[in-house]
């Protein structure tokens, strides 16, 4: 293992980014800044918020967006659990973001790294993939008619590129990546690699600009991708794109929402009076006696409720930070704001379970 | 590396496999004794030669062509060379021994392993397995009509199968086998586990015995997937049987026939005349003069033009024994017996090149 494991990035292990300032420098990505942000449409709340704090080469997909250039978005759908989680939303709302302003999208099922690291069948991936996982995604705003669908394990041409990449990998640099040299592995990455690319081959319309919304801790896959790219002699590609969302802390207050840690997640779906309860258990940063918060007041930034307002449940910025202001002057106490988030909690739950719903029927032509 | 160079078998690398009992007994190969010929059928020279010299579970072949029970048959064209050499016709004769007497012959096309361990495009693997191996192979005596033929990159089944296959295996037994770990090659191993295995998926008709002819040093693939069969517990194989063919030797003398001694091999196809004349450059084990060798006589399992003669050349078992007793008792000159075996080779390649241009015309459905 590498000496500085706080800032080791690790895609499959418990993550330990805790200062995102240190990740930018250390990793060499770019700060997600204002003037980058200028040259993007109506941003929605995370980019507007900070919670995308970093890119590679963002300005690549700004630049194709204003010459009216095509360029792409892709995600995965990782079908190891049987829901999801308010942690996996932020990505969520970044490829529809990119899909809104016009990216061709490309939404995989990594059902061939599933099997490979976690043994989930093919067939199990798949009953997820499509009862659960493709209606979330467009209950949570993905256009399915406007969607290039795969499973991993029906694409040839990505099955095709990871052989076509595996020389152009060192296994010291598996090693540097990972901390091991494993087959399910490197073969899991090289696959990922080829996923990123795939919206550049020639069949889908060659090279061009691609952005990866994921969390911090995927950029070693990103790296990966990238640096395959100037060392595949056969194809051209764009350099991949990345912007990187800060992670949704648990409810206890630690890094990363996790279903590693019952009771500390809000999963998706939830029933609705029960996420809504949840929310009365997340840490605050709340004094001890209510008279001593009206005193002195707190800071909204140590409170997994703001934090939840912040990143999921408030789209109104003005009405967000009067209620930021209120709770650092005293004015608002931690049971009201947690009042205002449950409330908001249970309605996301309500609104998500009636879209589940209406998108079962959408999902057809895209897994045929 | 481990320590004893001389007895590691190495697919992939000069093999240095001198002696073929010492081969039997450190590997656990059982020796290809009369006990098990006498289980076969019309056995081919090959078997009653003793080039065949040694097989794993070769029994369960025997026991299913008795019981009239399915079996398979598999092989692997690697598309690494533009043409055949003669050493690559004892495996090739021995699938065609099994296709003949009932075996569900499968054909496939290495051609992610082209791809990933010698950088050969799938476009051009596939144009050298089209124009060349496949007619060579019909030409050989494979017969298209009752062939499965794939090809690696096309093959969703086999490319699912090694993802599954990869947590089964760990990185120090892939080191211990090729004395590295490098992500090209154990791609490709999984790979070849999973062909040697695909003729036993459900759509394939389910477990059946399988049996694998190879030189002796491509045991390694044959353990691994054997090794598979044991620790995958989603799917039911039978243990894949194993044939182990001798080398055959290049002209030099030298332990195996090989395309990196320009002049050391006979190409397949080669000019009649230049394939002959190859021959009268080969090593043999006679005497400094005539008049030495015609009193002493001289060994013909030293003499490369025997082998040739015993391997390729010459099908007819009480001619070859004479030839072979008339060298030792001097009767026969190494000029005599090197005119007997380029005539031979002549008329084979003679033979090769008219199959060859009548088998172009029925690789159409193999390919579709």
């Amino acid at each position: 293992m590498p000496a500085d494991k706080q800032t080791r990035l690790d895609p499959w292990g418990a993550t330990l980014i805790k200062d995102y300032e240190r990740v930018i420098q250390k990793f060499g990505i770019e700060a997600f800044d204002k003037k980058i942000l200028a040259r993007f449409p109506d941003p929605n709340m995370l980019m507007r918020r900070g919670v995308v704090f970093g890119h590679r080469d963002l300005q690549l997909i700004a630049d194709a967006y204003k010459a009216k250039k095509p360029f792409a978005c892709l995600t995965g759908i990782m079908p190891s659990a049987e829901q999801l989680h308010l942690g996996n939303l932020t990505v969520i709302r970044m490829v529809k973001y990119f899909q809104d302003i016009g990216a061709e999208t490309y939404l995989l099922a990594a059902d061939l790294e599933a099997l490979a690291t976690r043994g989930i069948s093919l067939e199990e991936a798949r009953r997820r993939v499509v009862e659960f996982y493709l209606p979330a995604y467009i209950a949570l705003g993905i256009n399915p008619d406007k969607l290039h669908f795969y499973f991993q394990s029906q694409n040839q041409s990505v099955k095709n590129l990871a052989y076509e990449f595996s020389p152009r990998v060192t296994a010291n640099e598996f090693r540097a990546i990972y901390g091991e040299v494993a087959a399910p592995k490197i073969m899991s990455s090289l696959l990922q690699s080829a996923d990123i690319l795939y919206p550049q081959l020639p069949e889908n319309g060659g090279p061009k600009p691609t952005v990866i919304p994921v969390g911090a801790d995927q950029d070693p896959h990103i790296r990966l991708a990238r640096d395959i790219v100037h060392r595949v002699k056969t194809h051209i590609f764009v350099p991949p794109t990345s912007v990187y969302t800060k992670f949704t802390p648990s409810l206890d207050g630690s890094l990363k929402m996790s279903k590693s840690k019952p009771g500390s997640y809000i999963a998706i779906p939830e029933d609705p009076d029960v996420a809504a309860k949840k929310i009365f258990s997340a840490l605050t940063a709340g004094k001890k006696t209510a008279a001593a918060q009206r005193k002195y007041g707190a800071d909204p930034n140590k409170s997994v409720v703001f934090e939840l307002l912040k990143q999921h449940l408030m789209e109104d910025d003005k009405k967000l930070e009067r209620l930021m202001q209120d709770y650092r002057n005293g004015k608002l106490l931690d049971g009201e704001s947690k009042q205002i988030a449950a409330e908001l909690m249970r309605k996301f739950m309500i609104d998500f379970t009636k879209k589940f719903e209406a998108a079962k029927s959408k999902v057809n032509h895209l897994i045929s």
